[in-house]
């Protein structure tokens, strides 16, 4: 696509003064939906229908766009798949710059579909089309309360959270929802199949977009990776959360994804270890996405992590704590001046602690809420507070408004920013609002496990994106091959070179090139060695018989072993390339050995992974990814995350691993694959071995990419 | 307690035909919705208030029970602590025997309440009254239309769930949540305090209920395990679902629930073995105790595990999916003969498969939608339907009814039982009942989450409470010591012998009570040795020095080690009982170290945990659960749960265990421990060392109750 997706393009594509519904037809439930919309927005005066027929929707068409005579932003295309291609010029002949295409059969409907939308995308392009689609249902503005679509949009106030979905079938549910739990929104943009404007592209331009403060999406793929990337980056720096429902954690729905969309849903691992590193809200469920995106633009970035709970309820604070702990939310516990402060508001058969149950004595006294809220607020480690109450919704509930009149003055005199929690999922209406305006309380999260669910996540992203760099950091300057050298999978020897000239610590080894060399190596380091064969031609030298392991450093073992290796060397690739000759190093006993790999995923580019190795490696059966560039801080914050590694604290009676000297290794590891640069398919190190404080690597592989 | 609470005495107390409300007063907000509840329900004529006043919430009071006149069946006591024991004797002396304790002040507040609590229990038992409370509000009888309690009850139609809380205070958000959802209630019982009828004595109620199909329970401790295991193997008998929240799976909630319910939560994990046992549901969060009880009250028992999902939205199908895998939820292929029926439905750019897209398709044609559901649910693997489409709450929404139509024409057309799915959480109101009944549609669970978690809740309880078994099995036959010889801690070779008696394969081994006994011992093995002290009173044998291993087979060595290790044993306890020889066995290599032990759990009884031992019980750090008795294909299936088993099956190189046999060995590990009955305190056999199909006890301990 070489037409540039600019700023200020998609802002005459999602702020447009005028539309043409094109294709408009009284059969069509699309095109009512859409003029309806536009109608009821009062936008009637600025929709030309574009149709075969004189009159549309009991208004006055127009055979084509070029016979509308006046300046359109966009055209609204309901034409078939046939048609498209006259429709676009047709448009452009116009002078319309932007078009939303519904038709579907484009990539999602395989092979010809997705060499027709790559016509579609280049036509348009040719012809200075920007596309929204193909296969989506338009998009809403709701800020300037333009609505561009076919989904039926009530007017409502516009509120600070844009809404993206790949998936139009499930917008109108979305919508719905985010309604109900009276989330406000900025805009719907339905995405479809992405051909020229992609979620990255759009979220980038609500980064500069005033009424926006947080922004939902729900994806099944990441089509452009790296507008993504630049764009979830330029949102952190602007302050607004992203949380993403992404599709394709299993297998079944990566399956199931693949057949209605044609997308390839990733490495979901990979994805994951993205969002954590951009700093990306990933979440399980629509209701997740919709209410977290809401309290992330309501409390806006915490300056303290800590979730502080006060409740009228015992058993929701149970509750709360129990989900707390499922999902790693931090509950602090109370510095003593709070502790101090509650018990002199608290009833003496309560308990002073966090969550906090403020008991039946506020019943009576609703100010204990009040003046609990403040000082729980004021604690030094809590940076939002959730009062847990009940709030109605229905005429016929209970009203208790002085419960919600006290909780509402202690928000408001908080030192922080707190939310309303109501104990269970309910919809915010009229009643609500009104309880709600009466009690000056601007945020309410509907239910317990979402409560937890949201005010963690928002805790999360304040930290995770709390930065003061300016964009990533630089490639490190670490020595590399010349280009010529950059092919092919490398022996060891030539991969021990690349680590040696980066600063990683490796096992002393020699190349012997004779049995009489290799007898004087082993003799030299007079311990049990190992002897490996050393030929890039040969990768996996283990499986052919080329390595011998604890070989005494005696003239007759080293020499059989010294025969051994290269014989099987040479059994194994009679017409191969000679060998380098034999590696020999001393053996290495105790200690753990790590296995530490950078790859190059399609999407994302070169990806750690970290893993303990060894006896373990299949019992544990788990590593840990992050992108690079991996700081040493990041890759200590990576071996904290390994289930296994109690090993490397010594469990197994060994010495504790110096995990800073390991995390700086890790780290130089990932310096060393980035500054390798795009040849670069992978580099292994495995095992590195760490014993206390005493860190090699023992073997090592580089493979440079096919097409280098 | 001597009091016997029967079936009869809880039909009087929660079928009441009279109430009378003892302290009620115009000031307390307790009593006038108690007093509310009841005129609502027409109940004015069977309510009558005792009070120190002559009138109260317009209407005439007496100053006693005893002045009443007419029989009452139950008191309800909003008198303060002080004045409950005249309370309950004026009750007695009216003839009343059943009483709600409302006051606070009990065993949630400290030591001082937990003594007033007991006097309360002993007192109303020798007035021969029955008590629910203290320190709770009551409960409602739908089915009946009673509501003895102070939370505002609306009137709704009975339905199919009991709902038991033992939190007062979020009760109200649960009724408010059932009404919404349209999860129809036959009971709410507010447990409080427990200090008579516990959470099992209702539950045991309720099995024998016509209008209860299913049981919800928000629980922090379970106050008398044995009444609560007992009803819960009835309910299942009853094919009743218990959906059970229960709070206390972190440590913060088990201080929290302490701290204001005076109860301990009990050990988190066995509580979770045990529910998996009974086959009670344990659900995260209100929203979903309250939907899967719905759901498992209206679907009732699956005949079979499968879930089969049609859906009008990709995006619908890969949440759907994500969240499947994430609880293990069983969406099972499609047969050969289904994805037939379905290719004939759906049109060609579709995929048949499951979840099933019926695509854009089935808005033109909604009876593709009405096949598609026929189809699916005929798969021989397929349980359950999950119809996923959006279903309208307000008036102003797309009503879409002919969508609605068609499946309900599908949901009825099904060979087994369906659900309607909403894509998110909304409420079911006027409109969607509207919308429901023009439809055929009898069942809707709000929100993609929810249902995977209802539908796999009620698919899993479907199996695992499918029993042709009557109540437990009989306790093995196994050889037991006498009970003179059951106390303290026992040696290794009286360990020994009991599991030998018991037919669990033991190491070979030999009792020597002198250095030469020990070398003709060692010799007769003819192979490397362990020397182990034996000594009652010396558990820990190898912190004290008192084990040798790989001992040559050799008289020098063999005599060293015999001496090291009794001498060691005489310099730990020089007072102590004298050594009772040494155990010289074979030394064993290779294989896999388990653990396998049998505790007692204070609530629950013996509990069997196995664990992987050796290298990796630290860096695996888990072990899993069961009550006994534990069966060997049960057994079996705790192995499949280890998160190490790859260990079991080889991964290290050695021979894949003979899981088989373990799982018959483990079980009769347990059936032995179950043997020994009640003055057993722990059994451990610490390693099992498997070797394909080796299996042998290297070393066991049994510990008798101190108070045996």
């Amino acid at each position: 696509m070489a037409l540039p997706i600019t700023a200020e393009r998609l802002t005459s594509l999602l702020r447009p003064r005028s539309v043409a519904l094109v294709g408009a037809s009284d059969k069509s439930a699309f095109s009512l939906l859409a003029y309806r919309n536009l109608v009821e927005f009062g936008l009637a005066g600025h929709t030309y229908l574009v149709s075969r027929r004189a009159e549309v929707h009991g208004q006055a068409a127009v055979p084509s766009c070029a016979q509308i005579g006046e300046p359109v932003d966009v055209a609204y295309l309901m034409v078939p798949q046939a048609g498209m291609p006259a429709a676009l010029e047709d448009a452009a002949a116009a002078g319309i710059r932007n078009a939303c295409v519904l038709s579907s059969g484009y990539a999602e409907a395989g092979e010809a579909g997705r060499a027709a939308q790559d016509e579609l995308a280049r036509h348009a392009a040719g012809l200075g089309l920007v596309l929204l689609g193909p296969n989506h249902l338009g998009f809403a503005n709701f800020t300037d309360g333009v609505p561009v679509c076919s989904i039926p949009v009530p007017r409502r106030e516009p509120g600070p959270v844009a809404l993206l979905s790949q998936s139009g079938a499930s917008s109108s549910a979305m919508l719905d929802f985010a309604a109900m739990v009276d989330v406000g929104l900025s805009y719907l943009v339905t995405l479809g199949n992405e051909a020229m404007i992609t979620a990255g592209h759009v979220l980038d331009y609500l980064v500069d977009d005033p009424g926006t403060r947080a922004v939902a999406i729900f994806m099944e793929t990441v089509r452009d990776p790296e507008t993504f990337r630049r764009a979830a980056r330029r949102a952190a720096a602007a302050d607004k959360a992203i949380v993403v429902l992404k599709a394709g954690s299993s297998v079944l729905s990566a399956r199931t994804a693949a057949a209605h969309t044609g997308a390839l849903t990733g490495d979901d691992r990979v994805i994951d270890a993205v969002f954590a590193d951009l700093g990306v809200i990933r979440v399980d469920c629509i209701e997740d996405m919709l209410i977290t995106a809401g309290a992330a633009a309501a409390l806006g970035r915490l300056s303290k992590p800590g979730i502080g709970i006060v409740s009228i309820s015992g058993g929701a604070c149970d509750i709360v704590a129990d989900r707390a702990d499922d999902l790693g939310a931090d509950l602090p516990e109370l510095a003593p001046e709070t502790r101090a402060a509650l018990a002199a508001i608290m009833p003496a058969y309560g308990t002073v602690q966090n969550p906090l149950d403020v008991t039946g004595a506020a019943v009576i006294d609703p100010t204990i809420f009040t003046r609990a809220i403040e000082a729980m607020s004021a604690d030094p480690a809590i940076g939002v507070v959730g009062v847990v109450n009940s709030i109605p919704w229905r005429a016929d509930q209970f009203p208790g408004q002085a419960f919600v009149d006290a909780i509402g003055a202690g928000m408001r005199a908080a030192s922080g920013p707190s939310a309303y929690v109501n104990q269970v999922m309910q919809p915010v209406t009229d009643v609500t609002r009104a309880s709600m305006a009466h009690g000056g309380v601007s945020c309410v999260i509907p239910g317990l496990r979402q409560a937890v669910v949201a005010l963690h996540h928002v805790a999360w992203w304040s930290g995770a994106t709390r930065t003061t760099e300016a964009g990533p950091p630089a490639v490190p300057a670490v020595p590399v091959p010349e280009p010529a050298r950059r092919h092919g999978k490398w022996s060891e020897h030539a991969a021990r070179g690349l680590l040696a000239d980066a600063g990683i610590p490796l096992v002393p080894a020699r190349l012997a090139g004779s049995a009489a060399e290799a007898v004087q190596a082993a003799a030299g380091f007079g311990a049990p060695v190992s002897i490996k064969v050393v030929s890039a031609g040969i990768p996996h030298k283990t499986d052919i018989g080329g390595v011998r392991l604890d070989v005494p450093p005696a003239d007759g073992p080293v020499r059989a072993a010294y025969q051994a290796v290269t014989e099987a060397a040479t059994a194994a690739r009679p017409a191969g390339p000679a060998i380098d000759g034999v590696l020999v190093s001393p053996m290495r006993r105790g200690g753990t050995e790590l296995l530490v790999g950078v790859v190059r995923d399609p999407q994302w580019g070169p990806v750690l992974a970290v893993a303990i190795g060894g006896l373990f490696v299949e019992i544990l059966n788990e590593s840990v990814l992050a992108p690079l560039p991996v700081s040493a801080v990041q890759a200590g914050r990576l071996l904290d995350r390994l289930r296994g590694q109690a090993v490397l604290d010594g469990a197994r009676g060994g010495v504790p691993a110096d995990r800073g000297a390991l995390a700086a290794v890790i780290a130089r590891i990932g310096d060393l694959a980035l500054a390798l640069g795009e040849d670069l398919e992978s580099l292994e190190v495995n095992p590195l071995l760490v014993d206390g404080a005493r860190i090699e690597a023992l073997d090592a592989a580089v493979t440079w990419r096919e097409d280098s």
